[in-house]
């Protein structure tokens, strides 16, 4: 509808221009905490020691030759100086491009070449990973910047150390006023098919973003709060909290590349950490790892992936820490939906709820689409495709168009992912589009096929595929990594009352470990490669 | 800045029609409360039913001809069909128009007239203020839309009743798709010299004050609360209560015209009212209301004018409640600032504070701006006048470009108060810029003067203005209400450690009550005229 009268409001950008301006001063005392090696060494900064190297940073890029527009990669852990590229590079105009160390070198080659990245900021800690990217590279990437006084020497060119950079500029740096639209970072998808799918975030997305995350119902952090940022920043922009930190005036601990038990524990307990944020496999080594002091915590946001309700059970009943499961892509950012205890809820419906990927959050709109592709109702029980649309959720992907065609439909984006929605916006997950049975002309759900196996003390994993089935057209098929002896009947009874009775899969295998990807979710497509190469072990069939 | 590169973001636009969504779906079962006698009859609805009867209200608006951009004019208290009338006219296009009863019928008028409203719903009980304003009227105003049953025989042409208009349409609406720029709301301020001036909102500038608002940091209200509307829906918007229950899902309790001690009191005892927002009048009446059942309550914020200490205190030591002072506009939305207690500050540091404004909420910007108008420092010290930016702050008023000319400052809004900023954005309003007192070239507060004077017991209210003097250009002239004997002489030496030895007054008027403006402000203006006249009684001078 064309503007039957405009608003008399100042026309100020929603720009992280600003955002970077509030950590300056308001939040100037807020502490960035990071951890530098494995003997727990420290260093910390004020925001404003962070803003003023961000303005350092900033310069030094332009006397690089970085314009606005320009692309300029981090191959990075959570650090103090990521964050300062996080600030740095959208607010010149540039945009922040964030590596995976996780994909191979050959996908990590072809975001830098697809991006077109003029320069990359390196953790010296990565320069063995960037070495082998290197022979995949094209002519793109003018300068490498090397962060910490490592060995540099594989690197082309002449590298420059990142502290000499900043230590080459004068203070301050004259900030450009941007357009709330303009490109502010770039983040590939690590899809298991393909090549990596570019995500460009705009200035007003991840200002949006902040601002919805900033929410008593959503993140729930407050200046308060002492941040665990455990979800690396090259995931989905760190799940915002670099950006949080700065609009909120939280403090951020940042354990570098030492996400492991005993790093995690002993920075949660010697920086009396409130809050964290990360993905399943994160919290379940750490409730392993004897000796935590996890008496600051209170919360802790999880998602990537089904969180286990026994997880969250024992995080509460043991150490009094809220896990609250959350729901986002790279696409939508992550807490498009938060799984936060209803008000004035009993224990049946708090943990009923605790199983949902979350209810949505403001300015997120999901509908459920169905086989046929037709909307069905947002009755909490018909599963279809879940469809998003906002103000923080891609329209399309960076320069690719056939991508972007396939993902959208009618302005809403596919998510891939299987679910329900009930009426209150409560989202449940059941599977993954491409994992999801048809089995008879229904859905069966892989994801509650494997929560309800993975209840089995015995069994350690379990992942579910279809089996082409000629009657059925596909049938359920349960890989399962086992701790000791375990019958497919004894699997079958174990959760016969868990799940519908047509569900019960009739063929099992028994595997070692289930292959994963590079952010450690099920591999299903190589479960899928063994199957139809006949090379999935320990096949038995119930029968 | 051009755009350099555009975002991939969907372009979903910040509408008040999300909101809409939001409350009739995810929070369909949020509580709206609405007290209809002084016996204390309420009705109840949730926002579902909102929701419906505003798809009703919009189709009923459409139906009398209203069209995208029009006005429409609310005469109303606050209740469940004044929310239903903030959804339904800025989600059909409309614009609408809140006009404040406390305002004189001659002032109401030129509003009208001003905004060229073309339909005005009224509350029945305002039908006889209405019926004041009518000589005034230009030709507009097609048709009265009475809320409620009571008599409207006063107003012209063939008004329709509220319930019969709804009841006559289909259930749902078609909501058309609006630019975020477009204009939701008007709101004239009631200054006291001149006419009010328009304050027009977009859904862009309402939507980000929601999410704002919504913060941990700023009202620090979620799903959990219900919500006192005490602030009337006619005030910049109702302080946003409206929106930001929408998106989050709080129950709200609007009290109609019913703001006295005893109906509050009795709302909040039995609605079990967790949160509430108002000016501090109404809490100082509150507060010698005795058998107040305030025991659910948490959270008063506080705005509109200087929150005395006293009052802060009482209510925290006595009731347990935390009064939170806020500072907003009409032309900057209300929540610019908030005072909550920094966290881990200790007694001294956390009084101290309470004292300020507030600090500053994410997308607001604050500069000061001394005599000479230059920028001063950050210091927490040095005043000036308070200039303000942000998304949600106006760059004009409606349709009056002397007035807008007037207002802004190289793009930013001169909010005519006067005050400090420090280095981690704590504002400090010491006066308003037109009653400073400009004494030898310095200024004195007006303000601190006042609270001085109003911390001794005998004194109910003071008014400090300035007395022209050939010396010094102004001095300070102090208006008091006592409530006994009290000697200039006494009070001087009472406010003497509190301020310095320059600012004391020599010169002293003794009232039976000072003049108030239709917001319950001390009305200066009439002061001064009374000084001018020589009408000030009580003079009395020291030395």
């Amino acid at each position: 509808m064309t503007l039957a009268l405009a608003g008399g409001t100042q026309d100020f950008p929603l720009t992280l221009t600003h955002v970077l301006g509030r950590a300056r001063t308001v939040h100037h005392r807020a502490e960035v905490v990071s951890l530098l090696d494995a003997e727990g060494n420290r260093k910390r900064a004020p925001m404003a020691a962070v803003a003023e190297r961000a303005d350092r940073l900033a310069a030094g890029l332009r006397s690089l030759g970085v314009e606005p527009g320009d692309r300029v990669g981090t191959f990075a852990w959570n650090s103090q100086e990521h964050l300062e590229a996080y600030y740095a590079v959208p607010c010149s105009g540039a945009v922040l491009h964030t590596l995976n160390p996780r994909l191979s070198a050959e996908q990590v080659a072809y975001t830098i070449n697809h991006a077109r990245d003029r320069v990359i900021l390196v953790d010296d800690s990565l320069v063995g990973e960037m070495e082998k990217v290197l022979p995949h590279l094209g002519d793109t990437v003018e300068r490498f910047v090397v962060i910490g006084d490592g060995d540099a020497g594989a690197l082309p060119g002449d590298p420059l150390r990142y502290e000499d950079l900043l230590a080459a500029q004068e203070p301050g740096f004259g900030w450009p006023e941007l357009d709330e639209r303009s490109a502010a970072a770039l983040c590939y998808t690590s899809g298991t098919t393909g090549n990596p799918k570019g995500v460009l975030y705009s200035h007003r997305a991840l200002c949006l973003h902040t601002l919805v995350m900033a929410g008593h119902d959503a993140y729930r952090m407050s200046e308060r709060d002492r941040i665990l940022a455990v979800v690396p920043m090259f995931h989905a922009m760190g799940w915002n909290l670099g950006y949080l930190a700065g609009a909120i005036g939280a403090d951020l601990i940042m354990p570098g590349r030492y996400v492991q038990s005993e790093h995690l524990a002993r920075l949660i307990g010697e920086e009396r950490v409130t809050a964290t944020c990360g993905v399943p496999t994160i919290w379940m080594d750490l409730l392993r790892y004897a000796g935590a002091d996890l008496s600051s915590l209170e919360l802790a946001i999880c998602g990537g992936t089904q969180v286990p309700p026994g997880l969250m059970r024992d995080f509460e009943e043991r150490h009094g820490v809220k896990v609250v499961q959350g729901w986002g892509m790279t696409e939508t950012l992550p807490g498009a939906a938060l799984a936060h205890d209803p008000p004035a809820a009993g224990e049946e419906e708090r943990w009923h709820r605790r199983e949902h990927a979350g209810r949505l959050s403001p300015f997120y709109e999901v509908r459920i689409v169905g086989a046929d592709d037709e909307v069905v109702p947002n009755d909490g029980e018909t599963p279809g495709e879940v469809e998003i649309r906002g103000p923080t959720v891609i329209g399309e992907y960076f320069e690719n168009p056939e991508a972007s065609a396939a993902a959208m439909h009618d302005g809403w984006l596919r998510t891939g992912d299987v679910g329900t929605l009930d009426s209150e916006g409560w989202l449940r997950i059941t599977d993954r589009a491409k994992d999801v049975i048809k089995s008879g002309g229904e859905w069966i759900s892989s994801v509650d096929l494997e929560s309800a196996l993975m209840a089995h003390p015995t069994v350690v994993e379990a992942a579910v595929i279809a089996l082409p089935d000629e009657r059925w057209s596909e049938r359920p098929l349960a890989c399962v990594v086992a701790a000791g002896e375990v019958s497919p009947e004894e699997l079958r009874e174990f959760i016969a009352p868990r799940v519908a009775k047509w569900w019960l899969p009739a063929d099992f295998a028994y595997l070692e470990e289930i292959p994963k990807t590079s952010v450690g979710k099920f591999d299903k497509k190589i479960l899928r490669e063994m199957l139809a190469t006949d090379r999935l072990p320990g096949r038995r069939r119930v029968g």
